[in-house]
């Protein structure tokens, strides 16, 4: 290896996102004609409501072609902070609020502007799959807190107040979760609220990005705990609720001197986003809510089929989640089985290689989210094609010995 | 402070932009109702070219609403290395180019990919006001390595080779230069690449961000000097170049094993840039160019009227820089001389605070650039407006005693 070819070490030990094999492979399948059900997918198979999509023509028709200010508009900024006073109970000032290339840079801006070299940084598993790398891009450590299928993957206060130290620096929280749809009660924030006062270094970075598509249950914003507003960083973004993944809009909010250095950090990293999705999202905040009800009505019925036929077959243990679009069952159980060509199952990635070559069915190992007891579904697809997959799933499983 | 307040030190080294503090004092006297004119803008005043709007026009009409993979749509990265072999000579193949969120993005990947704490990232001075910035989030040292007013700002092989050492892990060149408007010729690019030969660790970050805007000179990517592709990463973007600066599109290219790393750090970091602005740059690589040939002939009608009065001033010199849309003249021949209100200007902070406060014309102080000596004027604003700030400043000068 010549001497200019070294990297960065940090940035060396970064995993490429572990869905891409999968990915790749589900590709190579369907290249050879293979008729693959994809159940990987991290975005809403919904179109971006209309009203949003005829905001970004106006932008265009208007020329706003130029550099925003690099935390955002003042017309976003403004409509954010109303909305996370207002909706969420968190006291934010428009200064308050940055606005970045999504939510993923946000969460990598709030970490990065917190933890260095010594500190750790804490979230639940299964988890969002950037984390821990993005806990490695600060030079700090990633620690995972084990969360329990049979506790419907709730952290628990004792678990968090063991995996806690004085190195910890920031803890991730995800509520509603990707990868289990797990969305914390008021109480179960309360008490890591409590387990938190013992550590007064911890800033908490929580990621809300699926607060939009929560069923029968309450979002809560963890910023609203008592005590916790002053070192709570809310991320959220446009992605998920409005179906905007390809526009690439996201911000965090906090207390001014975290917002302050991730509006310098950001100033010489990316500067804003793009000034047309910008002028889009002030829309997606005041528009008309019916396209949004309707795709949470569309993903709540599609949960509630997958789940039925889950849940009956032998060996699969699944919780009922109450938000995001993804199921994470328990297939611990099938580990051992034997497939009809002889190959033995030990962990989620034999079994999700299995259904992806024998079933035809893509969907992401638990290895990727750091749990091996599980995998997840996404039912952000149709439910013709969701009830496909299970057709298959279920003889596939059934085929094993 | 709490002890959760803690920054990373890494993060707490950056300096916010320091063209901030003019452009907010500039909006100040504004508010106040004064007529200022800004001379510091650093985006083209022309509207983003008709046919690129149309196609994100299409885009949206085309439902273009999905992530697109992390390192750009493949028809954007087989356009873009097809341009960069057709028009720079340099033999890059689609998978070899990462799309951002502007040019600013690639080049601080390119930096976080290679440098660490330890490492030094070299640039000459005057220089783009976020290379110490980036190289600072790296945990590196920046070196600025002086250029001379007289040499036309350009980099001298002496000065450079004395300022790199076996810590040096980055150089970043950058031709046309913000903020001199100094392109390097082949020879002189040649005279860098001999000197790099003697440091075998060494990789290049050529920001050429500004190719598009040049005038009677040849633009020269520097990856095509003798045995510097292998350890060159290329850099550019549509902002410039295309009027789309509100946009957020820029790219690398460059050596696998680099553009592989960046790709997963980008991937973990922020994903891939709006799928709206990508389908939109499709069509800048492929549209008729007269729009850019128009805009580019109205810059160098700009440069060459106000370079005329600029050096027609007595105690103000300025060489003639072929590219950008920015002159930086020497100024120090006014230091020492006294405002009418018997301030002394000691420094091109001093004298610019003077012309923004006593002639409401706003520039950027060399100081932000590491040059005290110089001053930076963009003349991306209209003629008139060109033509009435030299009014100004002369009468200002001519007040000096």
């Amino acid at each position: 290896m010549p001497a200019f070819s070294q990297l960065n070490p940090f940035v060396a030990s970064m995993q490429p996102s572990a869905t891409l094999a999968i990915t790749a492979r589900a590709a190579a399948l369907r290249k050879e004609g293979r008729d693959v059900i994809g159940l990987s997918a991290g975005e809403p198979d919904f179109p971006t409501p209309a009203p949003i999509v005829e905001a970004a023509h106006q932008a265009l028709r208007d020329e706003k072609f130029g550099y925003t200010a690099n935390a955002g508009t003042p017309e976003l900024r403004a409509a954010i902070a109303d909305k996370l006073t207002r909706v969420n109970g968190l006291a934010v000032k428009p200064g308050q609020v940055i606005c970045s290339n999504g939510a993923k840079q946000s969460i990598a801006q709030a970490v990065l502007a917190a933890a260095s070299p010594g500190d750790e940084v804490a979230f639940a598993a299964p988890y969002w799959v950037s984390y821990p790398e993005q806990a490695r891009l600060a030079g700090a450590e990633p620690v995972a807190v084990r969360t329990e299928p049979a506790d419907g993957y709730v952290l628990r206060p004792d678990a968090l107040d063991a995996a806690l130290t004085e190195r910890t620096r920031v803890l991730i929280l995800n509520s509603p979760s990707n990868p289990t749809g797990t969305v914390l009660s008021r109480a179960e924030m309360e008490a890591i609220a409590e387990v938190l006062e013992r550590y007064p270094r911890v800033l908490v970075v929580s990621d809300e990005i699926y607060e939009d598509v929560v069923f029968d249950a309450e979002h809560v914003s963890f910023g609203t705990m008592p005590g916790m507003a002053e070192r709570t960083v809310t991320v959220n973004g446009f992605s998920k609720g409005y179906a905007m993944t390809g526009w690439r809009l996201g911000y965090l909010a906090g207390p001014a001197w975290l917002t302050e250095a991730v509006d310098t950090l950001q100033s010489q990293l990316t500067s804003g986003p793009s000034s047309i999705t910008q002028a889009a999202a002030v829309t997606a905040l005041s528009m008309d809510r019916a396209p949004i009800d309707a795709m949470v009505a569309a993903f709540r019925e599609r949960r509630d089929a997958v789940l039925a036929r889950l849940v009956a077959i032998d060996g699969v243990r699944c919780a009922t989640p109450q938000g995001a679009f993804y199921l994470f069952p328990d297939v611990s159980g099938l580990f051992g089985r034997t497939t009809p060509k002889g190959e033995r199952i030990d962990d989620s990635l034999g079994l999700c290689r299995y259904l992806l070559d024998d079933a035809a069915v893509a969907l992401v190992p638990g290895e990727a989210f750091g749990d091996a007891r599980g995998l997840r579904i996404s039912y952000a697809t149709s439910m013709e094609a969701l009830m496909t997959a299970m057709d298959r799933i279920e003889a596939a499983v059934a085929a094993l010995a």
